[in-house]
């Protein structure tokens, strides 16, 4: 372990540790929190490591208290890293005011707007600067999937769709499938990337579909009583995107599910062993 | 369902419902909230319970959101349920000034001081009122088992040590087991019930093992790395007490585990099964 990461808390948990630490961002310009769940595994080995991705107002500790996924980490011997949501200890102006805009919710692109461009590149620090950090600084196998809830399930699938080959498999839970057609999606692109459309489809899941970049399947999961589904997630836009150009997507509807952490608790099992399948199958 | 408990939150979870009830407490002369889990089984028939009791700070919702319970209990078909730790939405003097009197804090036993003796009746509260109102109000057969963490774990150890017929089972995580002889309980047992030590006993686990009274078996799991586990809990105190009158005890001490809902998450599936071996094999 170099000097570059501080270890800022340490609970063993199924037989590995769940650690958070602490870090200079440079691609935010700020200091940054994350928390990894090494399996016991990770004691003599390498491991490979499924990135999770939270959803507006969370940090790098809800799913790791919520969704009970150690157990099922520590049976397969995989990691798991949940970055936060958004820079972090700025004051930009406007930048606490709402729970969907700003902190909390950085919807994992970079911005271009004045003043988030600087510090609100949650793309390049999900995508480049933090699995750098934690591949040369944790006993990880550089081997990586991805998944997330919400706003994460639409990071999870738009850093899978526009990056084929980097991750074995990638999955959602009440994905924001269709931002650039939803409030939550047009308030956080008007505001971070400009009024100017055209360039929201690089971070919209079925506008990504549609161009046929990618093949990789991908497994979401959606609750039918979520509150959120018809006005923010938008399922049925992304099954249609799908059909259109024969996308291979497994698409599961959970009767009587929410979209809290309590759905995502129950099905979260489904989500690592998929994940496993793909992260030990895959050629070397 | 009567009017007695108000629904204020249901989410499905395992294929069950997490839900929480509202209702007015006479025991507590105040408005209290409880969650409780019903597995998919309550859907058809009714089922055992296990009451579980939180720590200090805690109320209904921590171990429902943080132990990953439910995935278990879904499978036995047991029900579960989680009181607040105090009564809420007064404001007796001092009563929110500190995390271990007052407030989240009520150490499950009736107050005998003022100010706290006519609401302070978690005793009464969770081994009366709210049995009598869930019992009659959810499709729960009549069987408990008893649980609880920490002040909770106290709490357990006691009421089944004080009602040796009446809990088909018993266990504990990181229990303060001898709160006469600790800052915690010494602080809780000054404030509510006075400067006397000869009525601190009857809420004392290990002075209650002295008497001999119950012959019940306690499963009790520990960390040793808990920060409180040497000036608070005493662990070994209850080691003692039980080797001295032979009191059938199952201790369980795990390296590296510390006092948080990660410790508990790791062992909640050995004592839902240790409970559900007892609550579906009691004689009728």
């Amino acid at each position: 372990m170099t000097t570059t990461l501080t270890e800022i808390a340490a609970n063993k948990c199924f037989g590995g540790w769940l650690k958070r630490y602490k870090h200079r961002s440079t691609s935010l310009d700020c200091d940054m929190i994350f928390a990894v769940y090494l399996p016991p595994q990770a004691e003599t080995q390498k491991v490979p490591v499924l990135w999770w991705l939270s959803g507006l107002t969370c940090t790098d500790e809800n799913f790791m208290q919520k969704a009970g996924a150690q157990r099922i980490a520590a049976e397969l011997g995989i990691a798991i890293i949940c970055p936060d949501t958004s820079p972090r200890g700025l004051d930009l102006p406007g930048e606490h005011d709402s729970y969907d805009f700003g902190s909390g919710a950085g919807f994992y692109l970079n911005a271009t707007q004045e003043p988030w461009k600087t510090n609100y590149r949650m793309y390049d620090y999900v995508t480049q600067e933090l699995p750098g950090l934690v591949m040369a600084n944790l006993p990880l196998n550089g081997r990586e999937s991805i998944s997330g809830h919400s706003m994460g399930g639409h990071g999870a699938l738009v850093l899978a769709l526009r990056q084929p080959d980097r991750y074995s498999s990638v999955s959602a839970f009440a994905p924001i499938a269709n931002p650039s057609n939803c409030p939550w999606g047009e308030k956080a692109f008007s505001g971070y990337l400009g009024a100017y459309r055209g360039t929201w489809a690089q971070y919209d899941a079925c506008k990504l579909i549609s161009t046929r970049q990618s093949r990789q399947e991908l497994f979401v999961d959606q609750g039918e009583a979520d509150n959120f589904k018809n006005e923010q997630l938008k399922p049925e836009q992304l099954q249609a995107v799908c059909a259109e150009v024969d996308h291979p997507l497994i698409y599961r509807s959970h009767a009587g599910y929410d979209h809290s952490y309590f759905f995502i608790a129950t099905f979260i099992e489904d989500h690592l062993r998929y994940h496993a399948k793909h992260l030990f199958n895959r050629a070397e």
